[in-house]
């Protein structure tokens, strides 16, 4: 695989003083039409052998393309407040747009690479996180951020050489990062590494391409082509891992709103005593030293409208100090946020380590209402099970606790809730037409809602469906579900 | 001030029972009022003696209101990553959109406080913080953020009692902060110094409320009123610092484009001798510790359409490592920006030390663009100019070098230029009916330059009004003031 690369070859400078000009246009003219149509982001990953010369080339692309709409990133290990957030919210906030362009320095790929470079590498430990990247790569693309991979190769002797040249040279010796002098000792393990991962990591939908990185104009014009290549590119297809077709015919042995018991309540008396009992045990909970340095909560709540979501979340922030909590309330995402990959908007939210995030609606909402109003395409939400249970697992394995809420009333609850709202006139603006419309789809809604549960309620983020026919049982409920989930990893 | 808070008067249980229900149903009536209309955003600050529930009292806010349009704010001592940013960058970002409600624990008034009570506190020191506290506030009122400030005050007896009090009982002892024991022993102080802050920063737009702490019916109840009557508040009128008479007449002994020197040119061998130059000598510059640790980089380009900002940018950047650097292009704000302080996007692009972020077209829209196009009102647009320099200066204090370019061409020039994009296949996109539009207003343009020049050129952020009818000699001039800046603080 790297033989070509190895060989070092190189484009001679006059060739290269022809073809670079042609090469420039058009880039910069498909640059323009992507952000035109801007009907996909580009994401491009640029690794390989440190000191093959990525800098260079990234800047190069940033020149010759409209750098206006380039966005680099890079990630170094993350500092002290960025690990109190898990390892790819700083990848997700910086996603680029539709129509732009985002090229992250040294691809992400380094933890693999080290990894596979080890003397005795974990080949377990290896597979999670090929699968993981292939994963991950594969929802970003499915979700309109198009990914191309770029690995940076040379000989053993060129890297040497090229090392050596910018060390002696006072204007380019910085470039030479501590690591470069490394490689060259290691070269061949790292060599071996990096055949591996590009073997395990390479798709249709996410291709690498290796750049003979010896000889400069060589590898500038390969990475021109490259990119030009993807931005060329008509449509990026689903990958097979979102297959429509694996997705469906979910093994659904019952649907579990069948079995909530609508029958259950709380008298008042014991609902005010068990009410201030899980408060307290709630306050202490989020206080103790283990959460506030090692967990973060994020109570996501779903049901019927009408289903008492808004006032269960006022008894339980009541138990909380302000300044540790945020509500967010979920409504149809904006313009800045459909340019974004779906779950841009919710790791937004995410919380830092100690802090509490309580979702009033969710991302649920792409299997609910966007799949019941049609919204989106079918395979768009059956692949958005596996999508969010992704999402919710990498959360889980930074210590977040994810509980999730389905507050049920019956049809006949809703009916009298809503005529209620219709006679206070300060609630009268929470009911609208839309909560009519969304109750005449009562039958879709719940179909929609069992698929939910039987394919998103997970170890570490399983859903709790409630029957909220009882406001009073539904809350102490609630509280007691949140306390058990931090106690667990506080006692 | 402080004699009727400190006759900790008392509102009876029954009292309360009577009066509560009837607050809560009035705040909540007027909080989604507030939310429908979305013709402001509403900043409470609390502030106060320590001890003085301020903690319980905003927990009580959250729990009367709808607590998902409110966001509960603390800023803590900033940590390291913070401490990279300007200190008014945290503060910034989390401004609450129209509609929704801010409430910040601690007011920001904590330095003043601190300040004001020592033994001898900086009577200079304290009037400049005081003097920033009313120019910040009315700035947020001029762009739609309403603030109130509620000052929590009790007896010093009673703060002892409270103090005590919670400390006995183990679900309450978490309340008391580390620096409630030692408020007692300094309360003459801090009320001498509180009384001082208070008188300071007491003003129409952005006023006052003293709020009788220690009764914990009599704190509620008032802080319920209080937030109510700012809730129903008509209009808050524009402060008497932005007053648009003050602004006007402004001394314009000359008008700065008039000095620029259009016959200016390079030579194409000086110029590439030059370029290489100054571009060698940015590369080492940005790279000194003193410009990494305590400096950063905010570069501004503004000039008539087709001045050359695009190409002069590429050729800074070709001199920067893609990582360093971010450029953000200037458009047209969206909805979600719309909703917050004119200055809110440009601050959430604010480089952290050792970084560098460039313009292209930035805040100065305000007095150009969207003055010539009447866009705003006329004051909007004049108190902008000291809006924009109290936004700079604040940055300058951080250590951000700022250095803005007017690139001017004159009209014949930029005809050439035109026509000669028009014939360019790929440079076609770059000229549209609206640069045609702004060609036929050059005068209007120039007239709103010439102030924007004269108003905005500081001493910490000065503009360099250049050239560019010979791009060769643009880009050199750019380069070297940008050098020369950055040298003055690492030589």
């Amino acid at each position: 695989m790297f033989d070509y690369a190895e060989s070092d070859p190189t484009i001679a400078d006059e060739d290269a003083k022809r073809l670079i000009p042609a090469l420039r246009t058009q880039l910069l003219k498909a640059q323009y039409q992507h952000l035109l149509k801007k009907d996909r982001a580009l994401l491009i990953l640029v690794g390989g052998i440190d000191g093959a010369g990525k800098g260079d080339t990234i800047n190069l692309l940033n020149e010759w393309m409209d750098p206006r709409h380039i966005r680099t990133m890079a990630f170094p290990p993350p500092n002290k407040h960025e690990q109190a957030y898990p390892p790819l919210y700083r990848f997700w906030l910086n996603l680029p747009p539709k129509g732009e362009t985002g090229i992250v320095f040294g691809s992400g790929y380094a933890p693999l690479i080290k990894e596979a470079a080890k003397k005795h590498p974990d080949a377990a430990l290896l597979e999670k996180m090929i699968l993981t990247a292939r994963r991950y790569e594969a929802d970003l693309v499915a979700n309109g951020v198009q990914v191309i991979k770029l690995w940076f190769h040379l000989s053993r002797d060129a890297q040497k050489t090229r090392t050596k040249a910018l060390l002696q040279n006072p204007s380019t010796a910085w470039k030479v990062g501590p690591l470069d002098g490394a490689v060259n000792k290691r070269f061949k393990r790292l060599r071996r590494a990096g055949q591996h991962i590009i073997d395990a990591t390479d798709s249709d939908y996410a291709p690498w391409t290796i750049i003979p990185a010896a000889n400069e104009n060589m590898r500038l014009i390969s990475t021109g082509q490259a990119v030009l290549a993807a931005l060329k590119k008509r449509r990026v297809s689903v990958p097979p891992l979102h297959d429509p077709a694996a997705a469906t015919n979910p093994q659904r042995a019952h649907n579990p709103l069948n079995d909530i018991d609508y029958t259950q309540s709380l008298g008042k008396e014991d609902y005010e005593t068990a009410l201030l009992h899980w408060q307290n045990r709630l306050a202490e909970a989020v206080r103790h030293p283990n959460f506030l340095k090692h967990h973060a909560l994020m109570l996501v709540f779903e049901g019927q409208d009408a289903a008492g979501k808004g006032s269960t979340i006022r008894r339980i922030t009541k138990a909380l100090d302000a300044r540790q909590y945020q509500i967010t309330p979920v409504a149809a995402p904006k313009q800045f946020e459909l340019d974004r990959p779906y779950l841009w908007r919710f790791w937004k939210e995410v919380p830092r380590h100690g802090r509490i995030a309580i979702f009033d609606r969710s991302w649920y909402g792409r299997v609910l209402v966007e799949r019941v109003e049609k919204l989106i395409a079918r395979p768009t939400w059956q692949r958005a099970y596996a999508e969010i249970n992704a999402f919710e697992q990498h959360l889980s394995q930074h210590g977040i606790l994810i509980v999730k809420f389905w507050l049920a009333i019956t049809p006949d609850e809703q009916l009298r809730r809503f005529e209620a709202r219709a006679e206070l006139p300060f609630k009268q603006y929470k009911i609208t037409a839309d909560d009519w419309r969304n109750r005449d789809k009562w039958c879709e809604y719940a179909r929609a809602t069992n698929d939910m549960l039987t394919h998103t309620s997970t170890d570490h983020a399983p859903w709790h469906a409630l029957s909220s026919n009882d406001k009073r049982f539904a809350r102490v409920e609630v509280l007691k579900r949140i306390v058990q989930t931090i106690e667990s990893v506080t006692k």
